[in-house]
């Protein structure tokens, strides 16, 4: 491992965040700033070793009535009018927030301020000046459009990400403060949430993370991981099915430490949950294995707050939901507890009167100066717990170097000098296999090189061929394993492999399935792309090649509906290098997503292929033009590599010079240059012929208006694959008839 | 509405059903039989009217320990060892098959033989010549892999789609048994599963469709509306989030004619369920409101499971849940009770240890005389129940003629003549308006016409535009109405609406969210598309026009992704005539679903759009070219045909020749003659533009390699919609200059 100076590292990273997210971000999103990207390690070497009390004001009336039972862990008690008053701050900087871009949802934050001001002025441990201390406590808003309380509180908490200006630019063009919690724009926002259920289950991920990195690194005398996943979730994300799946593996896991808080309000866009959601989430949630506990007045009952946290940091192996009742847009008094105010500004009038109504005489954005000055000691807390962490880490490296030095990767991203070394290389003359084999000989590779490497199937083990032969399961009791059993739960796993990538940079998951079944996850591999996670989504049966199971298990329009997605590689290696080559590429790529789509059959190891090509995207397999241009160009991906090829060597036999090229990757082929690509596919030869086994849609881009496309436009079939190849034409006759219509 | 002899429709429609299905399934799917086709209403005038009595045979020792509380609703008992002989009937059944196909499921058959042999021979009531019965019990296999359980019962039960040489030809090229069960292939099987939890769903939608039909047809002196919905799923199922969505709505909606089997075998590919599913489904479902009961003997306690059954049909207000624990495999020495039963073939020698411990001399794929005897009564039973419900229709006809030509069409779906006439049309006098607001406008019409049309939104109702204004809510307690409010829970949506669908031809349910969510159902639309329901998506907020948002809630990729998915018909209707042609559309493809992509922005009525012309997928809206050709084609959908038009106003006031195409839906288009899509796109014209607020992968097809393409690429931003067109050059000047260069 490369050995750069822990304390440089962490202050350039710094700068380089903020001033690459200054300068770029306006113009050009798909290379703003990543929240996964910067290292949280700083590393300083013992600067302190005094422990840091929290901060215990002086007026001092003590307001919480903690449960005997609960562990003191709440340490912060403030003169309750202070807290009143903060709690209002937040309201009606989302208030005036949503007001001013006239867009906006205020009715969570007013309700949720209570939960909001205790977890961040109270209960949670994070550094406003290094939003990626890798030992914070993490925070996800699952409740996304609510993201105005999370705006308003790093605001208040001294993070540098949102100041008044930029709660002036709420919702508009190049803000930091976009429409739902983007962890690209805003340093603080953990992950990109929004669309619901989400972020509960980035939640779990994030919780994995840190019980997983806790029981491989932590030492007796030594706790180096060790923080708490808070998440805010409201009806909505309870309604979602990804969210049970989530919470199904939070209990199932024993994830002790992730605490979730229930905004119980009653109301959803459609009115009130009465018409659409009766359940008992108390009784659903004991089901699935975790702690409830319930806050009947959330609005105004701090102490409930208070005391339902400490009980739920008091249970350590099982997560605990807190379900808190509140009222949406709570101060508003004609408007409160009512859809009206869930998603749309209050209006002048009634800002007016929940001005009146909660006594606020302030200007739209003042932060009262008690207020502001009772958060500012964030900014030195938080600087003493990270230089009392990092001292602690000086300690640990000293006594444990080997430890360290594999943590320090996963906190920093800097991966073992050399590791791609250990992907596997072949030559033709290796047997042939099945590409979703040989990706399990890359997946078992690079987890012995990458500390930072872990993953697993939606139930498909054996069959996407993905356990870390070396590992245990990742379980409640054996958590330090690798081998995670997500269960047929293909959402969740997609949603919870965001979380973990989320956590730190040098965390690497991958996640498996059937190609087809990205249906289920679809909307969490878009939250990858657009949130720049490098999840590895390793996808097998990636065509009618899995044979029997029939059309509900092949994948047709796959392939195209992923390559229309932005800022995601979609992989489809064709053999043993390509497969190398096509991990190579996803474990550099961590500010993107790779799909690789592999077979379920065999595949010869072909000449000509390689690891290195495979980042180009397209290349040239095989040519025998002698002249400058060959006659026709066979253009194949994946499994129909192999078809392309033997009809080049019958077309050859029959004097004609024919190009074979792979196309696995074509988002990298789209980034070569001009150049490149012209020395792949030149324009002056029009006689192009691909095949696919999927949809031929978007491949005329490819082949031009006198190309041909073999593929299938239609549902597969349930019968044997070499049946369904040969019925549906994807054959090396077929591929030689095209080429001799084209050219 | 049309007046049809019901005797005469009913059986054309049967000879129909089989005559196709012979002839055309071998050479083209995408026509093959879809179950949802077939209307099961006969009709018959009442050729008998008296009650039928379930089968009682003679040698009866009776063993079934009825509980007291439960009304007597399983009505036969049977020699306990012909059940016995019957129950291992069935697992041979799906053993040979496996067998045979080295390829399947064998376990879950084998294990759920039992509950099997009880619903289709003791419980359930249908028809197995008149698969389409309407008044049918309904049974779903969510647990679809195991289909072979289900090909076993129709062919016992005697339906004439799985005749010994279709068990022979289990998952082979052509067969009626598929891999997984697929209703488009074999008529009794009514939805198609395999994707996990989508069964359950459906279900759901199924139960729903009969509480609504029953509660607006029925009468006190007439149930013309009655059966029950069963399921059987498995831990797979029990896992997705779909079936937890799909579940807490139906016991939201008090589903009591819901009894779903849960198959609780502990076994899932990856082994014991310990390792993934350790929460408690019962609490689980008491928690969404269901009745649950567990029968601990699932391998043989017949009497526990008829119990059960008996209980499960006396609870009225609730969907129950039966758990019943099974052993996986049950039978096989060897293999029981693992996951190596699960889904390959037990291979020669386990074959026969199993026929040796279950005590089978018989050759594969034997039926005992003993066993076929048994079951032959279904047929004269079921013809009988048919009659019998047939002459009950025919007294409610003479009561209710009304209501009876309502339900008929329900039944038959026949849609009342003239229908298309309530559709609004427009000029372009008529105001302005968002798409979404003009598809209410078409909903509420259509639900005035269309007695089987409803539908709804997932917590979306006011931003989608949904509502039937002349409805109320279908809840627990008014199931008469229409307004279904499904929650935030879109793949359970989607699953229910399939089920709906595949419940009668006439019933046409709608469904909605925001476009870019159709990521949280993929799975279940592309189950829409694959089995033939015409299912309508109302996809409102259909890309960056959306505004501040921002990119989570903005889509891009998703037109490309349904373009290039088989059997969907995509469409993005640009004003209120082309709304109203695709709804016309829409409810015209019985045998697809259809997406319609619908703006949240206001839009103009333009000039030259039609009603008629959406049916042809593209059409000219403007050309002022007075040769042959026009200089320059400008392609438009949605909202962005407007600004295609005022490009070309501006173009055409520069001399330029311009004709504007609204490319309104690609699969439309590309079923027209070459004629006709030559008139519209001649290829002498390669001056073309595109301009789509989406993806533009694929737009090559339409624009060509000299053409461009004005488009994004990318993930969308946080900020009004107008700011968000302007910097991602969706403007008339944009267009203007694209123009310029192509021509």
């Amino acid at each position: 491992m490369a050995s750069t100076s822990s304390s440089t590292l962490s202050q350039a990273l710094l700068v380089r965040a903020s001033l690459k997210h200054g300068s770029t971000r306006l113009t050009d999103h798909r290379v703003s700033l990543s929240a996964c990207d910067f290292p949280s390690f700083s590393g300083l070497r013992a600067s302190t070793r005094a422990v840091v009390l929290r901060h215990v004001p002086k007026h001092r009336p003590v307001i919480a009535s903690v449960r005997a039972s609960a562990a003191k862990t709440v340490d912060v008690t403030t003169d309750a009018s202070l807290v009143e008053k903060s709690v209002n701050t937040i309201r009606f900087l989302a208030i005036d927030a949503v007001e001013k871009a006239k867009s906006g949802h205020p009715g969570l934050p007013m309700g949720c301020a209570p939960m909001g001001h205790i977890l961040y002025d109270e209960v949670m441990r994070y550094n406003p000046k290094n939003p990626y201390w890798f030992n914070r406590d993490r925070f996800v808003l699952s409740a996304g459009h609510g993201c105005m309380l999370q705006y308003a509180l790093l605001h208040l908490a001294g993070y540098d990400s949102v100041k008044e200006e930029d709660l002036k630019n709420f919702r508009q063009w190049g803000s930091r403060t976009p429409g739902h919690p983007e962890n690209f724009e805003t340093p603080g926002v953990e992950v990109t949430t929004g669309p619901l259920g989400q972020g509960i289950a980035n939640a779990v991920g994030l919780a994995l993370a840190e019980k997983h990195l806790a029981a491989r690194f932590n030492k007796p005398d030594n706790e180096i991981v060790d923080h708490y996943t808070y998440a805010i979730l409201g009806d909505g994300c309870q309604m979602e099915g990804i969210a049970n799946e989530a919470c199904s593996l939070a209990g199932h896991w024993g994830l002790g430490k992730l605490i979730a808080l229930y905004d119980d309000n009653h109301i959803s866009i459609d009115g009130d949950t009465e018409i659409a959601f009766t359940e008992s989430v108390e009784r659903r949630f004991e089901g699935l294995g975790w702690h409830v506990i319930w806050v009947k007045n959330g609005n105004t009952g701090y102490d409930e707050i208070r005391a339902a946290i400490k009980e739920a940091k008091a249970v350590k192996d099982k997560p605990t939901l807190i379900k808190i009742t509140t009222t949406i847009g709570f101060g508003s008094p004609n408007k409160a507890n009512s859809y009206s105010v869930h998603g749309s500004a209050l209006g002048e009038k009634e800002v007016d009167a929940t001005r009146k109504n909660l006594g606020w005489p302030y200007e739209p954005f003042h932060v009262p100066e008690d207020v502001k000055s009772h958060w500012s000691r964030h900014i030195s807390e938080g600087s003493n717990l990270e230089a009392e962490w990092n001292s602690k880490f000086a300690e640990y490296e000293r006594e444990y170097p080997q430890e360290a030095a594999e943590l320090k990767s996963i906190i920093t991203g800097q991966f073992p000098a050399g590791w791609e070394k250990a992907l596997p290389t072949f030559t033709p003359e290796n047997p042939g296999d099945a590409t979703r084999n040989l990706s399990q000989q890359c997946l078992n590779a690079l987890a012995k090189v990458l500390p930072g490497f872990l993953g697993g199937s939606a139930d498909l083990a054996s069959s996407n061929m993905t356990l870390l032969k070396m590992f245990g399961n990742f379980q409640k009791d054996t958590p330090e394993e690798r081998n995670l059993r997500f269960g047929v739960r293909e959402h969740g796993m997609g949603a919870i492999c965001n979380g973990i990538t989320c956590h730190s940079p040098g965390i690497i998951p991958y996640c498996a399935t059937f190609f087809v079944f990205t249906d289920y996850m679809r909307a969490a591999i878009r939250l990858s792309a657009l949130s720049q996670t490098g999840v590895i989504y390793v996808m097998t049966h990636d065509s009618i090649g899995l044979g029997e199971d029939g059309p509900t298990h092949q994948p047709i329009e796959h392939l195209a509906s992923f390559r229309a997605m932005p800022n995601i590689l979609m992989l489809r290696p064709a053999d043993g290098n390509e497969t190398s080559g096509a991990y190579r590429v996803a474990i550099l790529n961590r500010k993107r997503p790779s799909i690789l789509a592999l077979s379920r059959q065999k595949l010869p190891q072909l000449p000509g292929t390689s690891i290195e090509a495979v980042q180009k995207g397209g290349y040239v397999v095989s040519d025998n033009s002698t002249g400058k241009y060959p006659d026709v160009i066979l253009i194949g991906t994946g499994s129909e590599l192999e078809i392309a090829a033997k009809a080049a060597e019958q077309l050859r036999k029959e004097g004609k010079a024919v190009r074979v090229v792979s196309l696995v990757s074509w988002e990298l082929f789209d980034e070569q240059s001009e150049e490149y690509k012209e020395s792949i596919l030149p324009r002056a030869v029009s006689a192009r012929v691909s095949i696919e086994a999927g949809s031929t849609f978007g491949w005329e881009k490819i082949v031009g208006s006198k190309g041909k496309s073999i593929g299938i436009d239609r549902f597969g079939a349930s019968a044997p694959a070499n049946v369904l190849y040969k019925e549906f034409g994807l054959t090396v006759d077929g591929v030689i008839a095209a080429a001799k219509e084209v050219c």
